[in-house]
């Protein structure tokens, strides 16, 4: 298809819900525009989903590929504990995959989790690139203020994950069963990170690279330590102690809150955190080294 | 580099600027958070600058790519009359050039221009990939309801360029001189957007893809024809009369204005807004076809 009515295409697909009246323009401008509510702080966030290193054309189908790309952004509006508000989705595909099946079956999956979060798909960018690239920037929205940071963390903290950890990269490896569609699929802890947010907790962020890389991260920003215990890691079903330290795309939310805080949601309490060295880990009492996913490592 | 190291670089480079107040959080945490003020829009766009399509890496210097790949952002936010307040840039490089120089020179010539026009740096990703792929979201403001769009042309309307016509494409030919520089780092007209908004103009959007195919999709979004004169088209000194038409990344502003509006900048009348069919352009009387950019043509 030629790329006006690729986009014509796009546009009409993503006008099938229009559910925020706070984007006032969306697809078909220069820009999109957000008018924003009063007494409200807006956070965003931009995540690349690239062929060869997030999936493979033959491994996903392009509605995994579109629900996967949107639910990595989602995840980090998740972890600031927003609602989301809107999405620009940048995407760069082959000639070969440029007829309307393809891209039909991209923006659909990437839709239908739209729709399910109430994600307006409000612009991006369409280019022809050898490999399929995907860029999407997610805004959402929190009181003034209420923001969860990575940065809120203090010694005494309990650590805490929702969900459980190891299944997406177990999945991975078996590529089959629930894991695997967990894989394929996951799921934004969009609720979650309301409920907690509600609830006054003192730092989170989003599981993407592995607990013993992300849990690094937090308590870097916080400038603590942490101590975490193997046999309290909630382990998905088949999942080793490996995965749920350093598989990467659970998609849970890794939380501390003062051990005094009452957390009604189904979460697991992994440990504690310490006043130790800016990003030291103990794991059982060990050192525990960052084995999570690096991109450049 | 490890990841970790070169986002703590990223993040120093950053940290150089720090103009606006109203970024609250940038580099650091899973979003960046903006604080709106009262009485705003918010305007956003993303827009990739990839390897082999956008530039290469023989002919491009670092630097150069930083600039344009923010640059063709902010001349989105120029073409809504907006100002600058932030960027999201997502990068992904090869192996080789994630030692520190290659990528160093990316964020300097990125933050030169985001310092100009006083953009801060809030966030982004970081991903290793076979070839360079930029996507970068720009984030602007402009007063309640005031955002120029591409669908307030009408019928009688004089049209519009700032600058001059076709110096991109004819330096993109000659790899030498002025033109070959403007191609190389291009300039948002973000103060012609901003005075061009305040001075009541009907539509606006950015030349990137060439006048021929951009002024189509302006008529197609107001629903008019237009009618445009050769002879009346500033061209830039040695660029042909195909060069305006259909060379692309002039980056140039392409607006309307109701005959009476004086435009008290330096800026050429090319023609007029008609009643035609929507997107339907004459030029000297005869059909024009577009034939700009299009990526999938």
């Amino acid at each position: 298809m030629r790329e006006t009515l690729i986009i014509e295409r796009i546009r009409q697909l993503a006008q099938d819900f229009t559910g925020d009246k706070t984007v006032i323009r969306g697809i078909g401008d220069d820009c999109a525009i957000l008018r924003p509510r009063a007494h409200e702080d807006l956070v965003f966030t931009s995540d690349f989903v690239l062929e060869g290193r997030h999936f493979t054309l033959d491994t996903h189908k392009p509605a995994d590929i579109g629900h996967k790309a949107l639910a990595r952004s989602l995840s980090d509006l998740a972890a600031m504990g927003a609602e989301p508000v809107f999405c620009l989705v940048s995407l760069a595909i082959p000639a070969s995959l440029s007829g309307s099946t393809w891209i039909t079956g991209f923006y659909k999956g990437l839709l239908a989790l739209a729709k399910e979060y109430r994600v307006i798909l409000a612009g991006g960018d369409l280019a022809r690139f050898e490999k399929v690239v995907v860029d999407v920037t997610c805004c959402g929205r929190v009181p003034r203020g209420t923001a969860l940071l990575r940065s809120g963390a203090k010694p005494g903290d309990r650590i805490y994950v929702t969900g459980e950890l190891g299944g997406s990269a177990h999945g991975f490896e078996t590529r089959k069963g629930k894991h695997w569609k967990r894989h394929l699929r996951p799921e934004p802890r969009i609720a979650a990170g309301i409920a907690l947010r509600k609830a006054g907790i003192s730092a989170a962020m989003d599981l993407s690279d592995g607990l013993s890389l992300d849990l690094a991260r937090l308590c870097k920003e916080s400038r603590t330590g942490a101590e975490i215990s193997s046999n309290r890691l909630p382990l998905a079903s088949g999942a080793s102690i490996h995965h749920a330290l350093h598989g990467g795309e659970d998609y849970e939310l890794l939380f501390t809150a003062p051990p005094k805080l009452k957390i009604r949601l189904p979460v697991t309490e992994i440990g504690v955190i310490t006043k130790q060295h800016p990003g030291k880990i103990l794991l059982d009492g060990a050192s525990l080294l960052s084995k999570g996913f690096d991109h450049f490592s």
